[in-house]
Protein backbone atom coordinates (compact mmCIF):
# COMPACT_ATOMS: atom_id res chain seq x y z
CA UNK A 1 0.00 0.00 0.00
CA UNK A 2 1.23 3.47 -0.65
CA UNK A 3 0.06 6.05 1.85
CA UNK A 4 1.05 9.71 0.38
CA UNK A 5 0.00 13.42 2.29
CA UNK A 6 -0.77 15.87 -0.47
CA UNK A 7 -2.25 19.05 -1.06
CA UNK A 8 -5.22 19.33 -3.39
CA UNK A 9 -6.42 22.94 -3.69
CA UNK A 10 -6.33 24.95 -0.40
CA UNK A 11 -6.61 21.13 1.54
CA UNK A 12 -4.02 18.80 2.95
CA UNK A 13 -5.03 15.28 3.06
CA UNK A 14 -3.79 11.62 3.33
CA UNK A 15 -4.87 9.23 1.35
CA UNK A 16 -3.80 5.77 -0.29
CA UNK A 17 -2.35 5.88 -4.16
CA UNK A 18 -3.42 2.57 -6.62
CA UNK A 19 -3.37 3.16 -10.39
CA UNK A 20 -3.08 7.14 -10.49
CA UNK A 21 -5.93 7.45 -8.13
CA UNK A 22 -5.57 8.64 -4.27
CA UNK A 23 -8.62 7.38 -2.08
CA UNK A 24 -8.86 10.17 0.78
CA UNK A 25 -8.50 8.88 4.57
CA UNK A 26 -9.86 10.39 7.49
CA UNK A 27 -7.29 11.48 10.00
CA UNK A 28 -3.82 10.37 9.80
CA UNK A 29 -1.93 7.13 8.98
CA UNK A 30 -1.30 6.23 13.23
CA UNK A 31 -4.47 5.07 13.84
CA UNK A 32 -7.11 2.86 11.64
CA UNK A 33 -6.97 4.76 8.78
CA UNK A 34 -10.95 5.00 7.17
CA UNK A 35 -11.70 6.08 4.16
CA UNK A 36 -13.15 9.39 3.49
CA UNK A 37 -14.74 8.18 0.63
CA UNK A 38 -13.25 10.69 -1.81
CA UNK A 39 -11.01 10.54 -4.67
CA UNK A 40 -8.66 12.29 -6.16
CA UNK A 41 -6.40 11.77 -9.59
CA UNK A 42 -2.92 12.10 -8.90
CA UNK A 43 -2.20 13.97 -11.52
CA UNK A 44 -4.48 16.85 -9.56
CA UNK A 45 -2.54 16.25 -6.60
CA UNK A 46 0.50 18.15 -5.04
CA UNK A 47 2.20 15.10 -3.06
CA UNK A 48 4.08 16.45 0.19
CA UNK A 49 6.56 15.08 2.63
CA UNK A 50 4.40 11.76 3.42
CA UNK A 51 5.02 13.00 7.02
CA UNK A 52 6.52 15.78 9.52
CA UNK A 53 8.69 13.67 11.89
CA UNK A 54 8.91 14.89 15.15
CA UNK A 55 12.70 14.00 14.73
CA UNK A 56 14.44 12.55 12.18
CA UNK A 57 17.56 9.96 13.99
CA UNK A 58 20.07 8.95 11.09
CA UNK A 59 22.89 7.03 10.67
CA UNK A 60 26.46 7.29 9.49
CA UNK A 61 28.91 4.94 7.76
CA UNK A 62 26.37 1.77 7.48
CA UNK A 63 27.52 0.70 3.87
CA UNK A 64 31.10 -0.05 4.53
CA UNK A 65 32.04 1.23 1.11
CA UNK A 66 30.69 4.83 1.54
CA UNK A 67 32.51 4.55 4.78
CA UNK A 68 35.80 3.56 3.13
CA UNK A 69 35.79 6.23 0.25
CA UNK A 70 35.29 8.56 3.20
CA UNK A 71 38.35 7.53 4.70
CA UNK A 72 36.88 6.38 7.38
CA UNK A 73 35.83 2.98 9.66
CA UNK A 74 33.03 1.31 10.29
CA UNK A 75 32.13 1.68 13.80
CA UNK A 76 31.27 -1.03 16.18
CA UNK A 77 27.97 0.45 17.46
CA UNK A 78 25.74 2.60 14.73
CA UNK A 79 26.67 6.58 14.37
CA UNK A 80 23.31 8.35 15.14
CA UNK A 81 23.27 12.12 14.35
CA UNK A 82 19.73 13.87 14.68
CA UNK A 83 17.57 15.88 11.62
CA UNK A 84 15.01 18.31 13.10
CA UNK A 85 11.51 18.61 12.02
CA UNK A 86 12.73 21.95 10.13
CA UNK A 87 14.57 19.99 7.20
CA UNK A 88 12.03 17.58 5.73
CA UNK A 89 11.03 19.01 2.64
CA UNK A 90 8.64 16.83 0.15
CA UNK A 91 8.78 15.94 -3.58
CA UNK A 92 9.60 18.16 -5.91
CA UNK A 93 10.47 21.22 -3.74
CA UNK A 94 13.12 22.78 -4.36
CA UNK A 95 16.48 22.21 -1.70
CA UNK A 96 17.77 25.37 -0.85
CA UNK A 97 21.60 25.52 -1.08
CA UNK A 98 23.31 28.09 1.67
CA UNK A 99 25.71 31.10 0.73
CA UNK A 100 29.47 29.92 1.33
CA UNK A 101 29.93 26.54 1.05
CA UNK A 102 31.93 25.06 -1.84
CA UNK A 103 30.19 21.82 -1.74
CA UNK A 104 26.73 20.14 -1.38
CA UNK A 105 26.30 16.49 -1.90
CA UNK A 106 23.07 14.45 -1.64
CA UNK A 107 22.62 11.35 -0.01
CA UNK A 108 20.46 8.86 -1.10
CA UNK A 109 18.73 6.91 2.15
CA UNK A 110 16.38 3.89 2.85
CA UNK A 111 14.15 5.70 5.20
CA UNK A 112 12.03 4.26 7.96
CA UNK A 113 8.89 5.61 8.94
CA UNK A 114 7.86 4.42 12.90
CA UNK A 115 3.87 4.13 13.11
CA UNK A 116 4.14 3.64 16.91
CA UNK A 117 5.26 4.72 20.06
CA UNK A 118 8.81 2.37 20.56
CA UNK A 119 11.28 2.54 23.28
CA UNK A 120 13.04 -0.43 24.58
CA UNK A 121 12.29 -2.80 21.75
CA UNK A 122 14.44 -6.26 21.35
CA UNK A 123 15.58 -6.80 17.59
CA UNK A 124 13.43 -9.50 16.77
CA UNK A 125 10.43 -7.31 17.42
CA UNK A 126 11.33 -4.06 15.77
CA UNK A 127 9.91 -4.26 12.92
CA UNK A 128 6.47 -4.18 14.37
CA UNK A 129 6.53 -0.55 15.30
CA UNK A 130 7.13 0.04 11.34
CA UNK A 131 4.59 1.95 9.26
CA UNK A 132 6.37 1.42 6.03
CA UNK A 133 9.76 3.13 4.49
CA UNK A 134 10.01 6.09 1.78
CA UNK A 135 13.33 7.44 -0.25
CA UNK A 136 15.39 10.28 1.69
CA UNK A 137 18.14 12.61 0.35
CA UNK A 138 20.34 13.08 3.45
CA UNK A 139 21.49 16.98 1.83
CA UNK A 140 25.31 16.95 3.53
CA UNK A 141 27.45 20.35 3.38
CA UNK A 142 30.80 18.65 3.10
CA UNK A 143 32.95 21.73 3.79
CA UNK A 144 30.62 22.35 7.22
CA UNK A 145 30.66 18.59 7.98
CA UNK A 146 34.48 18.74 8.06
CA UNK A 147 35.18 22.10 9.77
CA UNK A 148 31.83 21.77 12.58
CA UNK A 149 32.80 18.30 14.26
CA UNK A 150 29.18 17.95 15.18
CA UNK A 151 26.93 17.48 11.89
CA UNK A 152 24.46 19.44 13.12
CA UNK A 153 24.61 22.23 10.25
CA UNK A 154 26.14 20.41 7.85
CA UNK A 155 23.03 18.12 7.50
CA UNK A 156 20.05 19.48 9.52
CA UNK A 157 19.93 22.86 7.84
CA UNK A 158 16.21 23.94 6.17
CA UNK A 159 15.66 21.61 3.08
CA UNK A 160 18.05 19.25 4.02
CA UNK A 161 15.38 15.90 4.25
CA UNK A 162 13.81 15.68 1.09
CA UNK A 163 11.43 12.85 2.43
CA UNK A 164 9.00 10.94 -0.09
CA UNK A 165 6.76 10.38 -2.35
CA UNK A 166 4.85 7.57 -0.08
CA UNK A 167 5.03 5.39 2.23
CA UNK A 168 5.38 1.75 0.89
CA UNK A 169 4.17 -0.42 3.49
CA UNK A 170 4.72 -4.24 2.21
CA UNK A 171 8.30 -3.93 0.94
CA UNK A 172 10.73 -5.92 2.67
CA UNK A 173 13.73 -3.46 3.61
CA UNK A 174 16.42 -6.63 3.44
CA UNK A 175 18.14 -6.49 -0.41
CA UNK A 176 16.67 -3.03 -1.74
CA UNK A 177 18.88 -1.41 -4.41
CA UNK A 178 19.48 2.52 -3.35
CA UNK A 179 20.36 5.41 -6.13
CA UNK A 180 20.81 9.03 -6.80
CA UNK A 181 20.95 10.24 -9.50
CA UNK A 182 22.01 14.22 -10.81
CA UNK A 183 20.44 15.23 -13.93
CA UNK A 184 20.01 11.12 -14.90
CA UNK A 185 23.60 10.33 -14.43
CA UNK A 186 23.93 7.60 -11.65
CA UNK A 187 26.03 9.05 -8.89
CA UNK A 188 25.46 6.11 -5.72
CA UNK A 189 24.08 3.14 -5.97
CA UNK A 190 24.47 0.20 -3.29
CA UNK A 191 21.75 -2.53 -1.99
CA UNK A 192 20.22 -2.65 1.71
CA UNK A 193 21.99 -5.80 2.13
CA UNK A 194 25.36 -4.31 2.65
CA UNK A 195 24.33 -2.74 5.63
CA UNK A 196 26.38 -2.89 8.55
CA UNK A 197 23.11 -2.56 11.10
CA UNK A 198 19.86 -3.23 9.43
CA UNK A 199 16.83 -1.63 10.24
CA UNK A 200 15.79 -3.38 12.74
CA UNK A 201 19.06 -3.20 14.61
CA UNK A 202 19.05 0.60 14.14
CA UNK A 203 15.33 0.57 15.59
CA UNK A 204 16.53 -1.78 18.60
CA UNK A 205 19.80 0.16 18.98
CA UNK A 206 17.79 3.91 19.26
CA UNK A 207 15.37 2.72 21.26
CA UNK A 208 17.31 1.49 23.81
CA UNK A 209 17.63 5.17 25.25
CA UNK A 210 15.71 7.47 22.61
CA UNK A 211 11.83 6.93 22.72
CA UNK A 212 10.67 6.74 18.97
CA UNK A 213 7.36 8.50 18.42
CA UNK A 214 4.36 7.96 15.02
CA UNK A 215 6.10 9.47 11.99
CA UNK A 216 9.21 9.69 13.30
CA UNK A 217 12.09 8.63 10.83
CA UNK A 218 15.05 6.31 10.82
CA UNK A 219 17.63 6.69 7.75
CA UNK A 220 19.55 3.75 7.22
CA UNK A 221 23.20 5.21 5.79
CA UNK A 222 23.66 6.25 2.30
CA UNK A 223 25.77 3.90 -0.38
CA UNK A 224 29.24 4.61 -1.98
CA UNK A 225 29.49 7.19 -5.01
CA UNK A 226 28.99 10.55 -3.26
CA UNK A 227 29.60 13.33 -5.15
CA UNK A 228 28.43 17.40 -5.64
CA UNK A 229 25.27 19.06 -6.84
CA UNK A 230 25.00 22.45 -7.87
CA UNK A 231 21.81 24.96 -8.34
CA UNK A 232 19.71 23.69 -11.03
CA UNK A 233 20.65 20.37 -10.69
CA UNK A 234 17.92 17.62 -11.08
CA UNK A 235 18.34 15.11 -7.69
CA UNK A 236 16.42 11.78 -7.96
CA UNK A 237 16.69 9.25 -5.09
CA UNK A 238 15.10 6.05 -6.23
CA UNK A 239 14.68 3.02 -4.04
CA UNK A 240 13.86 -0.41 -5.46
CA UNK A 241 10.26 -1.03 -4.87
CA UNK A 242 9.67 2.26 -3.22
CA UNK A 243 10.16 4.64 -5.96
CA UNK A 244 11.21 7.99 -6.97
CA UNK A 245 11.84 11.07 -4.99
CA UNK A 246 13.11 14.00 -7.33
CA UNK A 247 13.88 17.38 -5.94
CA UNK A 248 15.60 20.55 -7.73
CA UNK A 249 18.64 22.34 -6.24
CA UNK A 250 17.38 25.90 -5.82
CA UNK A 251 20.18 28.44 -6.53
CA UNK A 252 22.33 29.69 -3.48
CA UNK A 253 21.15 32.02 -0.67
CA UNK A 254 17.62 31.43 -2.46
CA UNK B 1 7.91 38.23 34.42
CA UNK B 2 7.74 34.40 35.24
CA UNK B 3 6.13 32.22 33.04
CA UNK B 4 5.13 28.42 33.47
CA UNK B 5 3.59 25.65 32.19
CA UNK B 6 1.67 23.65 35.64
CA UNK B 7 -0.09 20.66 36.37
CA UNK B 8 -3.36 21.32 38.82
CA UNK B 9 -5.23 17.87 38.85
CA UNK B 10 -5.85 16.71 35.71
CA UNK B 11 -5.57 20.21 33.89
CA UNK B 12 -2.05 21.10 32.23
CA UNK B 13 -1.83 25.05 32.15
CA UNK B 14 0.29 27.71 31.41
CA UNK B 15 0.63 31.09 33.55
CA UNK B 16 2.34 33.80 35.69
CA UNK B 17 4.26 33.27 38.67
CA UNK B 18 4.29 36.10 41.24
CA UNK B 19 4.51 35.63 44.78
CA UNK B 20 3.78 32.27 45.19
CA UNK B 21 0.25 32.72 43.24
CA UNK B 22 -0.13 31.63 39.59
CA UNK B 23 -2.14 33.66 37.37
CA UNK B 24 -3.50 31.76 34.33
CA UNK B 25 -3.20 32.41 31.08
CA UNK B 26 -5.43 31.49 27.72
CA UNK B 27 -3.54 29.82 25.13
CA UNK B 28 -0.02 29.64 24.90
CA UNK B 29 2.72 32.29 25.48
CA UNK B 30 3.31 32.81 21.58
CA UNK B 31 0.33 34.59 21.33
CA UNK B 32 -0.93 37.84 23.33
CA UNK B 33 -1.45 35.92 26.39
CA UNK B 34 -4.97 36.80 28.03
CA UNK B 35 -5.63 36.13 31.92
CA UNK B 36 -8.39 33.45 32.44
CA UNK B 37 -8.91 35.12 35.53
CA UNK B 38 -8.02 31.31 37.44
CA UNK B 39 -5.31 31.05 40.41
CA UNK B 40 -3.59 28.77 42.04
CA UNK B 41 -1.04 28.61 44.59
CA UNK B 42 2.37 27.67 43.34
CA UNK B 43 2.41 24.99 46.19
CA UNK B 44 -0.45 23.27 45.12
CA UNK B 45 1.04 22.94 41.42
CA UNK B 46 3.21 21.06 39.79
CA UNK B 47 5.41 22.76 37.59
CA UNK B 48 6.37 21.62 34.11
CA UNK B 49 9.39 21.97 31.32
CA UNK B 50 8.14 25.75 30.51
CA UNK B 51 7.90 24.86 26.74
CA UNK B 52 8.20 21.62 24.65
CA UNK B 53 9.97 22.73 22.40
CA UNK B 54 10.12 21.19 18.81
CA UNK B 55 14.05 21.14 18.83
CA UNK B 56 16.93 22.42 21.21
CA UNK B 57 19.78 23.57 19.54
CA UNK B 58 22.82 23.50 22.08
CA UNK B 59 26.50 24.64 21.64
CA UNK B 60 29.51 22.76 22.76
CA UNK B 61 32.71 24.52 23.97
CA UNK B 62 31.18 27.93 24.45
CA UNK B 63 32.90 28.79 27.87
CA UNK B 64 37.13 28.51 26.87
CA UNK B 65 37.60 26.96 30.97
CA UNK B 66 35.20 24.22 30.18
CA UNK B 67 36.80 23.43 26.28
CA UNK B 68 40.13 23.31 27.99
CA UNK B 69 39.06 21.30 30.99
CA UNK B 70 38.05 18.63 28.38
CA UNK B 71 41.04 18.99 25.89
CA UNK B 72 39.80 21.14 23.72
CA UNK B 73 40.12 24.46 21.88
CA UNK B 74 37.37 26.58 21.51
CA UNK B 75 36.19 26.56 17.80
CA UNK B 76 35.75 29.65 15.16
CA UNK B 77 32.04 29.16 14.57
CA UNK B 78 30.20 28.05 16.86
CA UNK B 79 29.61 24.14 17.36
CA UNK B 80 26.08 23.19 16.96
CA UNK B 81 24.01 19.84 18.10
CA UNK B 82 20.34 19.09 18.69
CA UNK B 83 18.88 17.24 21.05
CA UNK B 84 15.44 16.15 20.54
CA UNK B 85 11.51 16.88 22.23
CA UNK B 86 11.97 13.40 23.69
CA UNK B 87 14.89 14.51 25.85
CA UNK B 88 13.04 17.38 27.82
CA UNK B 89 11.63 16.54 31.21
CA UNK B 90 10.43 19.08 33.83
CA UNK B 91 11.37 20.24 37.10
CA UNK B 92 11.55 17.50 40.06
CA UNK B 93 11.24 14.85 36.96
CA UNK B 94 13.50 12.05 37.59
CA UNK B 95 16.83 11.78 35.28
CA UNK B 96 16.79 8.49 33.59
CA UNK B 97 20.34 6.56 33.37
CA UNK B 98 21.00 3.93 30.95
CA UNK B 99 22.51 0.75 31.98
CA UNK B 100 25.61 0.62 31.01
CA UNK B 101 27.68 3.51 30.80
CA UNK B 102 29.99 4.07 33.96
CA UNK B 103 29.91 7.93 33.62
CA UNK B 104 26.98 10.60 33.30
CA UNK B 105 27.33 13.96 33.78
CA UNK B 106 25.22 17.29 34.14
CA UNK B 107 26.02 19.97 32.23
CA UNK B 108 24.57 23.82 33.85
CA UNK B 109 23.92 25.77 30.60
CA UNK B 110 21.68 29.14 30.10
CA UNK B 111 18.49 28.27 27.89
CA UNK B 112 17.23 30.72 25.51
CA UNK B 113 13.39 30.64 24.99
CA UNK B 114 12.12 31.67 21.02
CA UNK B 115 9.13 33.79 20.93
CA UNK B 116 8.35 34.06 17.12
CA UNK B 117 9.85 32.23 14.09
CA UNK B 118 13.27 33.38 13.37
CA UNK B 119 15.09 32.37 9.91
CA UNK B 120 18.12 34.66 8.75
CA UNK B 121 18.37 37.43 11.37
CA UNK B 122 21.13 39.75 12.28
CA UNK B 123 23.25 39.80 15.33
CA UNK B 124 21.47 43.07 16.29
CA UNK B 125 17.75 42.19 15.65
CA UNK B 126 18.36 38.39 17.17
CA UNK B 127 17.48 39.31 20.75
CA UNK B 128 13.88 40.49 19.58
CA UNK B 129 13.07 37.11 18.73
CA UNK B 130 13.52 36.10 22.80
CA UNK B 131 11.04 35.09 24.87
CA UNK B 132 12.61 35.05 27.53
CA UNK B 133 15.28 32.44 29.67
CA UNK B 134 15.02 29.71 31.75
CA UNK B 135 17.80 26.84 33.19
CA UNK B 136 18.64 23.65 32.06
CA UNK B 137 20.31 21.03 32.30
CA UNK B 138 22.60 19.32 29.30
CA UNK B 139 23.29 15.58 30.81
CA UNK B 140 25.95 14.15 28.74
CA UNK B 141 26.86 10.33 28.78
CA UNK B 142 30.88 10.96 28.79
CA UNK B 143 31.53 6.73 27.45
CA UNK B 144 29.10 7.47 24.51
CA UNK B 145 30.12 11.23 23.73
CA UNK B 146 33.61 9.70 23.36
CA UNK B 147 32.78 6.59 21.49
CA UNK B 148 30.27 7.25 19.01
CA UNK B 149 31.63 10.39 17.95
CA UNK B 150 28.69 12.03 17.06
CA UNK B 151 26.96 13.12 20.25
CA UNK B 152 22.85 12.21 19.51
CA UNK B 153 22.62 9.26 22.03
CA UNK B 154 25.03 10.65 24.61
CA UNK B 155 23.37 13.89 24.67
CA UNK B 156 19.59 13.41 22.87
CA UNK B 157 19.03 10.40 25.33
CA UNK B 158 15.21 10.75 26.69
CA UNK B 159 15.48 12.86 30.35
CA UNK B 160 18.41 14.25 28.82
CA UNK B 161 17.00 17.65 28.75
CA UNK B 162 15.33 18.83 31.88
CA UNK B 163 14.57 22.62 31.43
CA UNK B 164 13.14 25.21 34.22
CA UNK B 165 11.28 26.02 36.81
CA UNK B 166 9.96 28.89 34.40
CA UNK B 167 10.86 31.35 31.23
CA UNK B 168 12.16 34.62 33.05
CA UNK B 169 11.55 37.78 30.35
CA UNK B 170 13.12 40.28 32.15
CA UNK B 171 16.42 39.44 32.74
CA UNK B 172 19.62 40.68 31.08
CA UNK B 173 21.72 37.39 29.65
CA UNK B 174 25.00 39.36 29.51
CA UNK B 175 26.63 38.71 32.85
CA UNK B 176 24.93 35.80 35.05
CA UNK B 177 26.38 33.64 37.14
CA UNK B 178 25.86 29.77 35.79
CA UNK B 179 26.04 26.68 38.74
CA UNK B 180 25.32 23.07 38.90
CA UNK B 181 25.25 21.67 42.41
CA UNK B 182 25.40 17.59 43.24
CA UNK B 183 24.20 17.11 46.69
CA UNK B 184 24.55 20.50 47.54
CA UNK B 185 27.55 20.72 46.57
CA UNK B 186 28.99 23.46 43.65
CA UNK B 187 30.35 21.21 41.00
CA UNK B 188 30.32 23.90 37.58
CA UNK B 189 30.62 27.49 37.73
CA UNK B 190 30.97 30.28 35.54
CA UNK B 191 29.38 33.58 33.99
CA UNK B 192 27.64 34.61 30.72
CA UNK B 193 30.06 37.20 30.23
CA UNK B 194 32.93 34.86 29.51
CA UNK B 195 30.88 32.88 26.35
CA UNK B 196 32.28 33.04 23.17
CA UNK B 197 29.67 33.81 21.67
CA UNK B 198 26.79 35.26 23.34
CA UNK B 199 23.39 34.47 22.64
CA UNK B 200 22.32 36.77 20.09
CA UNK B 201 25.40 35.95 18.00
CA UNK B 202 24.24 32.46 18.38
CA UNK B 203 20.61 32.60 16.98
CA UNK B 204 22.06 34.89 14.05
CA UNK B 205 24.49 31.62 13.61
CA UNK B 206 22.28 28.86 13.70
CA UNK B 207 18.75 31.10 12.05
CA UNK B 208 21.37 31.35 9.48
CA UNK B 209 20.56 27.80 7.85
CA UNK B 210 17.83 26.36 10.98
CA UNK B 211 14.38 28.01 11.27
CA UNK B 212 14.08 28.44 14.82
CA UNK B 213 10.28 28.28 15.67
CA UNK B 214 8.25 29.74 18.83
CA UNK B 215 9.43 27.28 21.60
CA UNK B 216 12.62 25.88 20.22
CA UNK B 217 15.20 26.35 22.51
CA UNK B 218 18.82 27.23 22.60
CA UNK B 219 21.09 26.19 24.90
CA UNK B 220 24.06 28.19 25.14
CA UNK B 221 27.14 25.82 26.25
CA UNK B 222 28.32 24.62 29.76
CA UNK B 223 31.00 26.48 32.79
CA UNK B 224 33.76 24.46 33.50
CA UNK B 225 33.95 22.17 36.86
CA UNK B 226 31.96 19.38 34.85
CA UNK B 227 31.93 16.02 37.02
CA UNK B 228 29.95 13.04 37.27
CA UNK B 229 26.45 12.91 38.86
CA UNK B 230 24.83 9.07 40.85
CA UNK B 231 21.41 7.51 40.99
CA UNK B 232 19.91 8.88 44.04
CA UNK B 233 21.82 12.35 43.59
CA UNK B 234 20.25 15.42 43.69
CA UNK B 235 21.25 17.95 40.82
CA UNK B 236 20.28 21.38 40.99
CA UNK B 237 21.01 23.75 38.16
CA UNK B 238 21.16 27.63 39.29
CA UNK B 239 21.12 30.84 37.04
CA UNK B 240 21.36 34.47 38.70
CA UNK B 241 18.32 36.15 38.29
CA UNK B 242 16.22 33.07 36.90
CA UNK B 243 15.95 30.57 39.36
CA UNK B 244 16.89 26.45 40.83
CA UNK B 245 16.18 23.62 38.45
CA UNK B 246 16.22 20.97 40.77
CA UNK B 247 16.11 17.21 39.75
CA UNK B 248 17.08 13.60 40.84
CA UNK B 249 19.03 11.29 39.50
CA UNK B 250 17.00 7.60 38.91
CA UNK B 251 18.42 4.17 39.43
CA UNK B 252 19.98 2.61 36.48
CA UNK B 253 18.03 1.02 33.55
CA UNK B 254 15.02 2.75 35.38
Amino acid sequence: MRLVRFRFGDEIATGVLEDGVIRQLRGTFFEDPVPSGSEVALEHARLLAPVIPSKVVAIARNYPEHAAEMGNVVPDVPMLFFKPATSVIGPGDPIPIPEGPSRVDPEAELAVVIGRLCRRVSEEDALKYVLGYTCANDVTVRDWQKSDGQWARAKGSDGFCPLGPWIETEVDPSDLEVRSRVNGEVLQSGRTSSLVFPPARLIAHIAASITLLPGDVVLTGTPPGVGPMRPGDRVEIEIEGIGVLANTVASAGG
